[in-house]
């Protein structure tokens, strides 16, 4: 039996066990933006990572623990798989088949917050790894690394210091990035680089306190100021206005256009899967796939006044928006930052805070023409019947920066247990089983050829 | 003992028994925009009316009872107080120091949901008319009609028709109006007329779900096509773009700002209570007031996306304001409801739903020269030593015009249990002992005075 096949049989015999796994460790609350089962899912990580033959530290942050677990292999090639065990919010929770956190099979499915991101995800890997060290006589051709996190979803504010004070322990030759996706039509995907993500609060305070609207001539209302100050940031084709906010902005290379021509087309894919009648810019075709190497500006959440069912006549004394900005390479937060202060300031909006409520995260982007990546699409090719497309710079936001250049410019990979309608991030997240094993069987075909690859 | 002293001797003997009662009352929840204890609160005003002498009936309304109790007088000449038993919702819930249906006195104060807004008022007149009764043998000099319906905080959507479809009942020669209010230094007040009101609800969606943020760039967000919206309706110093929205606001007439003139100071007010430091339109000084005579457009509430601590990175797919519009005399909510619907088509928010949650209330305007407004000034001056003045135009909205046209045009007038930090429809609502005691004073002396009073 060859390897692969030896490989396969590992993980289709134990495969329900690889789900239980998973089950297990979604059932763990870990919410990062309220700190919500944290603690507890980094012990149970530590454990399971053990369980697996990993020799696993687990290190303090300001914030929340980091662990690293790790396998030498016969090679001294050392491959990173950076994943992390916190996850979103689960609100609105009425719109869930299951609860969140009671993990639910169904319809070949696995639902529940985290199934996908980015638990399920890592279970996949401690299981492909399980499945090569099985078909090599429990010895690893290569080393492995892996570095759990508990706060990618609110900014991953220690990381990159966390990744500079210990260059030794996670010196590595390449990574696996947080996750991957099949698209909507089957192929897997690869990406050079992402988005920076800056996530602020802009606070209104008109008033002491909420007024009757009886006064509505006299006092000023918040809900009014903080519609004045969003709408002052984009034009009405969704330029943004703040001065200099596009000067380090690059347009794409050829390359990267050739890329995006080269991948499946979204926009009949959001139309069917977000009812969009209209996107962004008015785009259509290719144009909306371009747009990602534009920034955005993008309302999270806007709080004021009374909310609830039926009408209440008060004049808000406060507001909030929750706002973020998806940064492309080059583009510096900080910057970025200082000339929205400066534009609000500017246009009369000097009262409208800005609060900045968890570390930004930069832009990364690497070149097309990386050994690692191309071993990635040819094992994709092996397990999913199709050659992978390479997306030139994913919309979303990870940490990559704070690996991929203190370790040396290594370069980073994305195979992984989603498809197109996961519903990370939302309710009824959930991953498909058949893709778990197929995520599994990818990986450990990677973990397999990682030893000989040419760097 | 003359009879003022004979009511003032009765009032202050039973004082505690109606600020008990008031207690009782407020003890029942009833909250007409959700409902809540709506009809358990009706069957206790029933009670109240029959306790204090009215023969009382309850009639029913598509939504919530209203309730008439009538006595009868030595007089033919009949006075009508129309009063409410509903009330605000109670939100922000954790503002309030004891909880909202928990009437507690403290400091000479009373505090519950309701204890100025309506159900203090009510007793207050309730004891008047008793002691009034009492100063003349159990007879009184003029008739009395108490109407108190369920649903003025929303509206009052069937109270104009009740009132058509009940003028027989209702016969009377002068009302007292809703409530009343003495003024930050302590002088009572009238009023010549109300504002209207329009509450609306303004909905987008423009995703079948809230989808990440990593697609901002393609996504069109539901909250940034609010905010564009909400910004098209007014330029910045607060003037309404809405087409045609002033074409029947007239300038107020020289006596209106006379009476403006004489009233006391609201800035120096409005700034030690609500800490405004800018007033809408950057007026000062008398301009604030002068204001009133401005429709507004104001934002209750917004609502979207993620609200909760912390961070979530979606793009909301649906978003929703309230706002209400405060009417005055000679505009008409259908006409500007139109014009709101047109201006949105125009400025391309065709995709912005309108919801009219409840019926609009119309404004309303009498003459400055009423002899029950005399009686109310002179009998007001008897109890607080200080003649009170006329404000001509009131910015909040009660249903008078459901009342005063269909009843003959009649004069309405406003001796009440207030002062100028009741916190009406804010956490912390109460009324002051020593304000009820002398409302209850002061509208017993308009009770006997008004058999003889000339039309």
């Amino acid at each position: 039996m060859s390897a692969p096949q030896a490989i396969d049989q590992f993980l289709q015999t134990h495969l329900n066990d690889y789900i239980k796994e998973t089950s297990r460790l979604c059932a763990q609350p870990s919410i990062s933006t309220t700190g919500l089962g944290i603690d507890e899912c980094a012990e149970l990580v530590v454990e399971i990572l053990r369980q697996h033959g990993l020799e696993t530290q687990i290190f303090k942050t300001p914030t929340y623990p980091i662990i690293v677990g790790r396998a030498k292999g016969q090679s001294e090639r050392t491959l990173l798989f950076y994943n992390h065990y916190d996850v979103q919010p689960v609100d609105p929770l009425d719109l869930w088949t299951t609860p969140p956190f009671e993990p639910t099979v169904r319809e070949g499915k696995l639902f529940a917050r985290g199934a996908k991101d980015d638990k399920g995800e890592l279970i996949a890997r401690l299981a492909a790894v399980d499945a090569v060290r099985a078909a090599h006589d429990g010895v690893l051709p290569c080393g492995v690394t892996f570095i759990v996190e508990g706060e990618e979803e609110v900014g991953s504010p220690n990381i990159a210091e966390f990744v500079r004070d210990h260059l030794d322990l996670l010196k590595c030759d390449g990574a696996v990035w947080e996750e991957g996706n099949i698209d909507h039509e089957g192929y897997p995907t690869e990406f050079l680089g992402v988005r920076g993500v800056m996530c602020l609060e802009l606070h209104v305070r008109t008033l002491t306190r909420d007024a009757h609207s009886g006064s509505a001539h006299a006092l000023p209302n918040a809900a009014w100021r903080l519609v004045g100050a969003l709408a002052s940031l984009k034009d009405a084709n969704e330029r943004i206005l703040i001065p200099g906010f596009y000067d380090d902005v690059r347009p794409p290379t050829k390359r990267d256009l050739e890329l995006i021509d080269a991948m499946p087309s979204y926009e009949a894919f959001a139309r069917s899967q977000y009812g969009v009648r209209q996107f962004v810019h008015g785009h259509t075709g290719k144009d909306i796939e371009y747009a990602v190497f534009e920034p955005t500006c993008n309302i999270c959440g806007i709080t004021a006044g009374y909310q609830d069912e039926g009408t209440k006549t008060v004049i808000p004394a406060t507001a909030l928006a929750k706002i973020d900005f998806r940064l492309v390479p080059h583009q510096d937060p900080d910057d970025i930052l200082l000339k929205l202060r400066v534009h609000l300031d500017l246009n009369g909006f000097a009262d409208v805070e800005i609060v900045q409520p968890e570390a930004p995260m930069y832009p990364y982007k690497t070149d097309a023409e990386q050994p690692l990546i191309e071993l990635s699409l040819r094992t994709g090719e092996e397990v999913y019947g199709k050659r992978g497309y390479v997306e030139p710079l994913a919309g979303g936001s990870t940490p990559v920066y704070a690996f991929a250049q203190p370790l040396g410019n290594i370069a980073a990979i994305c195979p992984g247990v989603g498809y197109w309608d996961n519903r990370a991030h939302s309710p009824d997240e959930h991953i498909r089983i058949e893709d778990f094993l197929n995520a599994a069987r990818h990986i450990a075909r990677i973990v397999e050829g990682f030893a000989d690859l040419e760097k």
